[in-house]
């Protein structure tokens, strides 16, 4: 009933996310109410998306430079690397302010429900660089999720550098009530985690 | 930080209503995730959004038709008239199934806040559509939405009517409990319609 090309792009942001039919048709009204032009830049834009991305040979972030900017700055602390699971991931640790150090980009996270195994994941690369001759690297912040996958991931990724170095530290992101949060609403695992992380008072 | 097609392509999501720019970032991450093709497609059908997109020049509905589908169809009721805001309008009632007339979309609805009167909408259209020699209209039904600006446009609309016409019924949809809703949470306003509107069971 709707015209072709109307459907087709409620079909298109449909297909997103979080974007469920009524959605995808309020956005499309939306766009139809604005200059050509924007339409135009949008769709460009996604055109564009990944003409000039690839993977930075370093980290795995997206990047489009040969090497990433935060691979490339001096300023970075390169015997500090946290691994992350996705690129969205170094975003906010970068947002956070709290990290000086370099990244390594998995790909994801260990989901034997969804079929994605360790051999998925760029862990065989962050082993590799380890054992470069050339590293520097003192500690691995592992900042994957703190859900179930991510867990496994941690463990995985824990017992796997701990078989081919010794001497390097392995840590892993504090797992804790959420600043702003609330007591009385965290759930058990939360809350018995931010227990097992209690930390002295200075 | 990030790519700059990464960048402004999460500019132009983030530009969309109720998108947030982390929600932005979240889709197009997404989207970095699936082949080239998906993403092209969905480039080009924004492309492709307004090219052959045009006014129904009977009831000013979007369309890629000379004369819009339901316009054109012989099976609709010429002699009512559902008077609606938006093109999404039309398509919520025809979701319905509870109409088989023909519509006059707006454009809008009056809202003084926002600098929108009588004539920046499609009201003058429909005055000279009821006046038109061959004019078959014999109910119009303003399906404005229930909230400030949609009853300020019902109310203008039906006197408008008036003055020229006294043969042509005026109906208003409707506002009451909607289906599934819950007495004790509705609004006072919401209580108040329904108890005005009440019918008698049949």
């Amino acid at each position: 009933m709707l015209p072709k090309s109307v459907q087709n792009l409620i079909d298109e942001f449909a297909k997103l996310p979080g974007i469920g039919n009524k959605s995808a048709a309020r956005l499309v009204f939306y766009l139809l109410t604005k200059p050509d032009y924007d339409v135009e830049r949008f769709g460009n834009s996604l055109l564009n998306l990944k003409s000039e991305l690839k993977l930075c040979p370093k980290c795995y972030n997206l990047t489009d430079l040969d090497v990433c900017r935060i691979c490339n700055d001096d300023r970075r602390n390169r015997s500090l690397v946290a691994v992350v699971e996705e690129p969205l991931d170094v975003i906010a640790l970068e947002k956070s302010g709290g990290f000086n150090g370099i990244y390594h980009v998995l790909g994801g996270s260990i989901d034997p429900l969804n079929g994605i195994g360790p051999e998925d994941l760029r862990i065989n690369e962050l082993i590799a660089g380890i054992a470069q001759s050339d590293s520097q690297i003192k500690e691995i912040i592992i900042a994957t999720n703190p859900n179930f996958e991510g867990e496994a991931t941690a463990s995985y990724i824990k017992e796997k550098i701990a078989l081919s170095d010794n001497e390097i530290k392995i840590t892993r992101i504090a797992r804790g009530l959420p600043m702003g949060g609330d007591l009385e609403y965290a759930d058990e695992v939360t809350l018995k985690r931010s227990l097992e992380g209690r930390r002295e008072i200075e």
